[in-house]
């Protein structure tokens, strides 16, 4: 059997010769030149090689300015990733305005166009088309051969494009560029009158190299061309009527022909062949290496082997090098202007680019302004996800963490067995060594319920609101447990908390309720966790764990009245105080947490205070409870500690917060603004 | 006052416009056709702009494989990492072997050696030249504009590099490249028969773009060029001889003219202009821009100003993230062979990748051993380091860290206030990190003393002893206190040490000895570290402290022989016992790390262990003390403790160990292997 991205790969060279064969039908069905238009020959150097000044028939690199067209299939979450990667490397050596068409499934769609719509690119238009749509047109294809649908939409695209566009260059999500795209455009300029398509040939066992030198006739398309790079001139598809005919002659060439006879193909003059180093394929090296041996330049790389970056080839180092470069590429760099384009920035982007104008440098609070102001590129479920099946009384963990906390997660894994929405604020770089960390752990790698929302780093303070937002956005269960990264719930409180929002008709409740889940602390860094209340109240009692924050911040919990907590055998109502921020379970619908919390302090009371203005009730659960595990401190906490600009700024952004909680609630808004008074400095 | 950066390049155009003259009087004084040569024109499209097909005069880029040639002038700490960045954007691009010729300082030579041994990049040549010779060369020309005379060097670059080299690009150490420097080297071919130099005007206040569409007489070479990137020809220059005379000339004309009368220059034939996008200067952003606006492309970005990264300008921007596109790149990546072009890599680069390849990927170690091998690059004193004054009885803290600790450098800053030397393992971008949190922290930026070296990051294993060598190895007293990132010692613990060596004799002792300083720990994170010996006996009473490991691996520490320490008021001996690995003061020579230990386990034993055959006699201080503050399990002790495999390898790498004792030891390493016998797994 044949590994699977080979398969794929020859499903749709399959396809495309169908697509050729018929194409021809009616461009030279009636045309008394049929069949006597010379085999396509390449013009200049076929290596594309770098000695330009020699050959004059280098193509005219498009006009600054002008806008390139992009095609891609993408669906899942794995593919997701890839595009980015490939997106970046297009990016990183682009100087023309890019249209990217991509067409997807559900989850690519929404992976995608958050990671876009963050991502805020100057001078890129994204258009988002259903693969839904094209279901249709090929899954009538027998596809014994094929290992998916996807693969072979490239080769329909025509029937979703707009009509108004006449070129488009069609990539696999698995390759990476090493120039200009603007090149690889260029090529349309030597495409003949007739010519619909540019391809690379296979870099398979034969005929590789002997092309260029005898123009021998064109070899069986079958096997001939990779279909990772193409060039599709939509205009002169669409003329030939192909949208309409190419099924049906399609669907009788099936009947009657055999793949192998498929290859005795008739109409070589519509394919353009492209030079080899616009698709240099390392499922087969010994030929792709003849091609980068002439070269000096690779333009892009294609990784169609089922091994990936673990292909083994003694040049493999090379490409796998090229790749990883754009794997941990800092994305946010490529958010570069054209100079000389004209506008480039969508409204958003440009409205942002005006605040962060705006705002004055020698301002003590310049910092945290600008933190406030900065849109993270987000890549939500990085990893594959499986959602919840719909329960109406099911929770899930919400927090977020950075790469310093990764080592939390199997622990925490061990001890919520349900759905987990987590934001991880990361660079680039970090998401893969991330990607790897889940990789080498059975316990992570077997959840499939844990959501990974990659929140890209910028700017020097933890923007901790931000990523609770993102996590909480993307939770898909009915109530949402706030929890802390450093905190594991006790073993039982995924399905206890499920009892109880159950028992306590939550959703049928008039009043909103938050379910408070006590919190507690080991300084020890070797604890033995409390398998029930009983044991974690003799531990208190003990002195091995502590009621959360008890030594500096006793505000931060004491409304939850642990000593009430003790003895409840249910759950009780306790009333909202300054500076308290419990861990609750809320609905989903929750207020969000406010931005203007970045780096330490504050950032949950806010939230705290938001729900109690909204007439959340607070009420405890007798059992539950979540304990902090030690850790050394944050810098963010360090920089708190040590730096008095911190905390002016922090209590210039409460006033602010409160400013914004008046206008909201009017008088209600009074307490708060009330219990401030005695602003107590927290350290 | 000009700015720093500006007076150095007025200072470096001026002496250019003096060279010039010189050189233009022994070419062209006694030629008839004198001062009728036409002023210098560009060929072609001035912006270099990209419709190459529409200029027949786009040069020939160099042959593949042609050796080209770049000289750089460096020197000092913080000129030795631009020198790395801007490396890093060439090699990127770049498709030739390259011949890099660096003028250095003494400082400057110690960092790019082995910053460049150990990166390995294949078809990259380095030759260092002492720019000491150089200084006689210029340290005569009246400087009370210059700001020093490294700036000027670069222009008597033709009197110390080789008389093979006909041809040399020399940069300055502040540009970054966008473009393959092979396009730059083409540049060559423009010039004409008398043309010596090729220079970008300075992108100031005037002038700029008038020249390309008028061919006006040319400006005024002392206002009208900046010296950032140049195109040499060695060859010219010295069959004008131009070595012996220029110094004489310029004398005479520095005693005569005026900066503004220099201005009125001769020689215009001598200079061929380069396209400005060679040479984008951000010091002065209203022209650089006429520059990018009308190209497509910039291939070389200057840094020419004095707030570097900061400069205001509304396009700064895209610079600053080409820019950091560099600082933070992957050097490892460019570890990349030239497909087709003869062999690349020095000996010791072609035996590693041998001894690579004979590793079996499917042994149960092979992840170890491969990591064992990796040779990764050192970049030695990464920030500005005052090297300690020469005291028989110094001591230098010597430990090795990874991001997750850097919070504990201030608290470490504070126990110790002697020299440190400090191995730091990150990737490039964490690097930048760290500059930054040294920079913000008026602790750290206040220590001169303290050596960062930073080792790049690769590979899945924690290159624990790897990393210890390289701190080590740097280290500049005659003594070295070899600790870990995690403990912080007694306050008075370096003055002691100092006092203890001094009493002790060491230095003139016969016999090698180890001086042991005692370790505690703490399982609180929040902790009051004691002032003194009876301090600490109190919290080891209290049980607030204990001696290290004391829970799990006593074996490690308990020949100290902690109940004897409480009472000692002397220095006592003790012996070596298995598994003991106490933190020890050395001399300097003293054996290495055995770098065969990777990740977690036995690292420290192996050495002490080699202390021991090599007869260090091992003497606790009844003074000393140094205190493991608690941290979350390291993911390295977390796969150890869940992998058998791991636990099976460091088996098997122990064993391997003890073979290497008894060929160098014989019969004397008996014990050593008799002890490792009832083989107690550690977790």
């Amino acid at each position: 059997m044949l590994p699977r991205g080979r398969r794929r790969a020859l499903g749709a060279a399959t396809l495309l010769l169908l697509v050729v064969v018929v194409v021809g039908f009616f461009l030279f069905g009636r045309d008394p030149e049929y069949g006597l238009q010379a085999a396509a020959t390449l013009d200049g150097d076929p290596y594309g090689s770098r000695n330009r000044s020699t050959s004059n028939l280098q193509p005219l690199l498009p006009p600054k300015c002008e806008l390139l067209h992009v095609a891609i299939v993408c669906a899942g979450h794995n593919s997701s990733r890839e595009v980015i990667t490939l997106v970046k490397s297009v990016l990183f050596y682009r100087k023309n305005p890019l249209h990217l068409h991509l067409v997807t499934d559900a989850v690519a769609r929404s992976i995608l166009e958050t990671h876009f719509r963050t991502w805020m690119v100057p001078a890129v238009a994204i258009r988002f088309y259903d693969a839904e749509e094209l279901k249709p047109l090929i899954s009538w294809i027998p596809n014994k051969h094929y290992s998916g649908l996807y693969g072979l939409m490239k080769l329909v695209l025509p029937s979703i494009l707009p009509l108004s566009l006449a070129r488009v260059v069609v990539l696999d999500t698995d390759v990476t560029f090493s120039s200009d795209i603007a090149e690889l455009w260029a090529l349309f300029a030597h495409f003949s009158d007739k010519q619909v398509i540019g391809l690379v040939e296979n870099q398979s066992d034969w005929y590789l190299g002997n092309l260029w030198k005898n123009h021998k006739p064109w070899p069986a398309l079958g096997r001939g061309f990779n279909t990772g790079v193409i060039l599709l001139r939509l205009d002169r598809l669409r003329q030939s009527g192909w949208e309409q005919m190419w099924k049906l002659m399609a669907k009788r060439e099936l009947l009657t022909l055999q793949a192998t006879s498929l290859a005795d193909q008739e109409h070589p003059e519509l394919v353009h062949p492209l030079p080899c180093v616009w698709n240099v394929q390392l499922s087969d090296h010994t030929l792709a290496e003849r091609c980068y041996l002439e070269a000096a330049d690779l333009k892009v790389i294609h990784w169609n082997s089922p091994k990936k970056l673990r292909v083994k080839n003694k040049h493999a180092e090379f490409f796998r090098n090229l790749h990883l470069t754009f794997l941990g590429y800092d994305g946010k760099l490529l958010r570069r202007e054209l100079f000389g384009c004209p506008s480039q920035l969508p409204p958003e982007a440009e409205q942002l680019q005006q605040a962060m104008a705006q705002l004055d440098e020698a301002e003590p609070c310049f910092e945290f302004r600008q933190q406030q102001l900065t849109v993270h590129r987000v890549h939500i479920t990085f990893l594959p996800h499986r959602p919840p099946p719909p329960r109406p009384h099911d929770v899930t963990l919400v927090a977020q963490l950075s790469m310093d906390r990764l080592q939390m997660l199997e622990a925490l894994c061990r001890h919520w067995p349900g759905p987990m929405s987590l934001a991880l604020y990361l660079t680039d770089a970090e998401a893969q060594q991330f990607l790897h960390f889940v990789g080498t752990s059975p316990v992570l790698s077997a959840r499939k319920d844990v959501a990974y929302h990659v929140v890209y780093r910028e700017g020097p303070l933890y923007p901790v609101n931000q990523l609770r937002n993102v996590a909480l956005a993307q939770a898909l269960t009915s109530y949402v447990f706030l929890s802390d990264i450093d905190f594991l719930p006790a073993y039982s409180l995924y399905d206890y908390l499920r009892a109880s929002i159950e028992q306590l008709e939550l959703s049928s409740l008039k009043q909103k309720v938050a379910l408070v889940v006590p919190a507690f602390e080991t300084l020890h860094y070797r604890f033995s966790f409390p398998n029930s209340k009983a044991e974690l109240l003799t531990l208190l009692d003990a002195g091995s764990l502590h009621t959360f924050r008890y030594h500096e911040w006793p505000q931060g919990h004491a409304p939850t009245d642990y000593a009430r907590w003790r003895e409840a055998q249910a759950p009780y109502r306790v009333q909202w105080a300054a500076d308290y921020e419990p861990y609750v379970v809320v609905p989903r619908d929750c207020p969000r947490y406010d931005p203007r919390f970045v780096g330490f302090g504050w950032n949950k009371v806010a939230h705290i205070i938001e729900l109690d203005a909204q007439e959340y009730e607070l009420l405890v659960l007798p059992e539950a409870f979540s304990i902090h595990l030690p850790h050394a401190p944050s810098l963010d906490i360090s920089r708190f500690r040590s730096s008095p600009t911190y905390r002016d700024c922090l209590q210039a952004f409460k006033e602010e917060f409160h400013q914004g909680l008046s206008r909201r609630y009017g008088a209600a808004a009074l307490k708060y603004l009330t219990a401030l008074q005695p602003s107590q400095s927290r350290a």
